[in-house]
């Protein structure tokens, strides 16, 4: 098994200088993959949010008290506060790596039910994403500088935040929930288990927080992409498996006609732009594979794998396979048909991208492979070679067991089913990143709520219409336990002052 | 109420030019003076202990990611595998503020349980005490260097290090727990909180983790030393209560008659200075009033307290309260009555001081004042002060609230109820910092052992043949509970590889 040739990272951040060669990449961080677009989204698309902006004056450094420390960044947060009245609870939404009002429009959820709890709703950027950039536009310049972006800062931030808030607000009774889907919703769950006093209870939905170091095996999340399109037709699994050799077989003079086939506007650098751009396309749709259609990434129909799938075993057998993957993989670039042709090589770095790559090259490692069982070209993992492109791009060297030592995650039903509470573990088992979250209830309060059909933290989207009866019915449960929470919380305090 | 007029901190660190004036000085912190000794004393013993040395490499900074977090440093560590078998639990004191032979010296408790349950025992140093020095001799040189001393920084340097240490044993599977007594507990105890998939449980002793903000009464700490005293003898409480004003009479002309009347070795440069060797003299006598004789800050006989009111009571009815006051104090500086002429200024700045000074400037911000009721003068704290002190000493402003945030405290019955599990609050009511610490028990298994006659973590001293049966029902207690949290641990292990 050869390692990957190149690196989706590194394409999608320094495409001009590596996507035309094979062999100058190495690395392979699926997991900025998935996520590196999401700031380009939302640059696109600027809904309209119920949310007052706010800026907090934010530490730097929490952890040391170094003359840096003390400088003073403006951290974005987002109030809604139409339905609360004082002493109601707070929710909080723990931001991730992009900026703060595209996980506000994606988490109709909070919004749902907050009249029922008649709570305040808080999101909170992450710092180093969206305006929160603790050195204006040199916040990305170099490991000095984004040597403060980590998922502990982050999480220090909330705290502090948080605390200033509910003092600001008089109303420092209040019970604070701590809601998530990502990354963060591993910082939901991590900040109830490092905040248990600040937070009573966390919703954290498709956080992988077990893909780390060995816990859950390395070729999970490919194995649940490629279990996705396999589950809807073996047939459409075997033709995109298939059509990677195909475009290896084109030749550096074939680019022309590879680039006509792929309805590229520009004459593609290498067939590696062509593989990155099909890859996105069946790992987001399989994230992405909700009941309903959607417009998170890219608008998208209802069950798209299934979508895909069909273009492909609908189309001509007289078409190669490489041809019927590109056009699978047209659903989720072109599902409104507007576009004439495709940007296959997208060269702008927006920062929300560089952010994810600079967590994952320090303490994010999540390690990944592929297995000879998926539908992706095989690749195995290096930590060495991995570990040398961090170096070269950023100039530090990953802390490969760092997050497990913080937040642990080895045989976590065992260190948590007698330590630790409130916690909502929900995952849709159509989303590869499912694979490396808790699908198991830890204790009476530390609970998984899994959904078969559900993908990527489903559940926190806005309800439709269109919702399936097990969609209504998982966040019906979500929204008793976190009833219970409050409930127990608000008895607890008054036995307190009775 | 006047404002101290000097500082203890201050005066030990900074006597010459702070000492000889009342003016200025303002601030005030018991817990640096309380702690202020440690590494003197370890100086002057150096006890032969069954350990074996270790140095581990340390990372500077485990919360950025700095071109300078990746220093490497050497964390000191001490080992006793004389009882071990692999797969045994491992027992891990945290240690303190002062160098870690000192800490080990005074844990005999740990060697006396190790055979029962063939642990391993590990003493692991704090960094910036000891010779766990990250910028070898300049390591206390600025903020620069000093910024990287904090509590998060050294519960982190633990988990490193244990795990660490497990894997290179290969004995994953031991469970740890932690002790620690004073500061050392309170690490203990937000180890246990905070890393519980690296500890499976914590005995905290002495360990005054609600003696921040405004959770515990900020005169509490002098009113439990005044107690102690008035609990002995209300006359001896009330000459010592009267004394201060008798020193203050002295004009600057008077300080040769002070000098003779205190056994000064050379003439002294202040009235502050005979003040604050009295002061030490008190407080360190009830925080060690063992109910047999030791040798932790000095020698002292058993219920030392009680000695010194004797001292008092017996004294010429002629003699100055002042003078009673004095021959009390000379007690705990001369128990073994060798001393032919006292150091009342002692210059020597010694880092393990410096150290917790900084700690104080910057997180451990314990706000004391001395009520009317003490024996004390009377005496207030001003938030403002105290800052524009740090600033001037070390060019830090204190996080007045950061302990509170990071590690809780407010309402903690209502927060741990229903969160964590395995903790032993030990304390002895005969020790101030106890109305600082966890009294009351929180859960079945977050639970409080107060012995009315404890005092400063009595129960981690090694057994004698004199110790009361209060105390040896204490330890037995421990010992007891500490065996079903390891019982349930391999318990809970069998099941799940079973």
């Amino acid at each position: 098994m050869a390692s990957l040739s190149s690196s989706l990272l590194l394409i999608l951040v320094f495409v001009i200088t590596t996507a035309s060669s094979s062999a100058s990449v190495r690395t392979y961080f699926p997991g900025t993959f998935v996520r590196s677009s999401l700031k380009k989204v939302s640059k696109n698309v600027k809904p309209k949010l119920p949310y007052e902006v706010h800026y907090f004056p934010q530490n730097l450094d929490h952890f040391t008290f170094q003359p840096n420390s003390y400088k003073i960044f403006y951290q974005k947060y987002l109030i809604n506060s139409q339905f609360w009245k004082k002493g109601a609870p707070i929710f909080v939404y723990t931001g991730n790596e992009g900026d703060i009002d595209w996980f506000a429009a994606n988490t109709g959820f909070l919004l749902d039910i907050a009249p029922k709890f008649r709570a305040l709703l808080v999101f909170i950027e992450h710092r180093f994403y969206g305006e929160s950039m603790p050195f204006g536009k040199h916040s990305y310049r170099s490991a000095k500088t984004l040597g403060y972006l980590n998922s502990q800062q982050a999480l220090a931030d909330f705290a502090l935040l948080i605390r200033s808030l509910k003092h600001n607000l008089s109303s420092e009774a209040s019970p604070v929930l701590v809601f998530g889907g990502s990354y963060g919703g591993m910082l939901a769950a991590w900040f109830r288990l490092k905040y248990p006093h600040i937070a009573i209870g966390a919703l954290s939905s498709s956080a992988p927080i077990l893909q780390f170091d060995t816990i859950t095996p390395w070729s999970s999340f490919y194995d649940g992409v490629s279990q996705d399109f396999k589950d809807v037709s073996l047939n459409c699994y075997q033709v995109i498996k298939d059509s990677w050799a195909e475009l290896e077989a084109f030749s550096k003079q074939g680019l022309d006609e590879l680039s006509r086939d792929f309805r590229a506007c520009k004459k593609v650098r290498s067939i590696y732009s062509a593989r990155d751009w099909l890859w996105e396309a069946f790992v987001y749709t399989s994230m992405m594979n909700y009941p309903t259609e959607s417009n998170f990434m890219k608008p998208l129909p209802a069950y798209p794998v299934k979508e895909m799938c069909k273009i492909i075993d609908r189309s001509s057998p007289e078409a190669t396979k490489l041809t019927r993957a590109f056009e699978a993989a047209s659903l989720y670039y072109n599902h409104s048909r507007d576009e004439k042709c495709f940007e296959l090589e997208n060269e702008t770095d927006d920062h929300g991208l560089h952010g994810w790559n600079w967590q994952a090259c320090t303490e994010m490692v999540m390690p990944m492979t592929i297995s000879n069982e998926s539908m992706f070209p095989p690749s195995s993992f290096s930590y060495k070679d991995f570990s040398n492109d961090c170096k070269k791009d950023f100039g530090v060297t990953p802390r490969q067991h760092w997050i497990t030592t913080e937040f642990g995650g080895s045989n976590i039903e065992q260190v948590l089913k007698k330590f630790g509470s409130n916690i909502i573990f929900s995952s849709g088992l159509q989303d590869p990143w499912s694979r490396g979250s808790v699908l198991k209830n830890i204790s009476a309060s530390i609970v998984a709520l899994v959904a078969e059909e559900g993908a990527h933290h489903t559940d926190l989207r806005a309800s439709t219409k269109d919702d399936p009866q097990w969609l209504i019915e998982q966040r019906k449960q979500e929204v008793e336990i976190i009833r219970k929470w409050i409930s127990d919380y608000y008895s607890d305090m008054k036995k307190d002052y009775n």
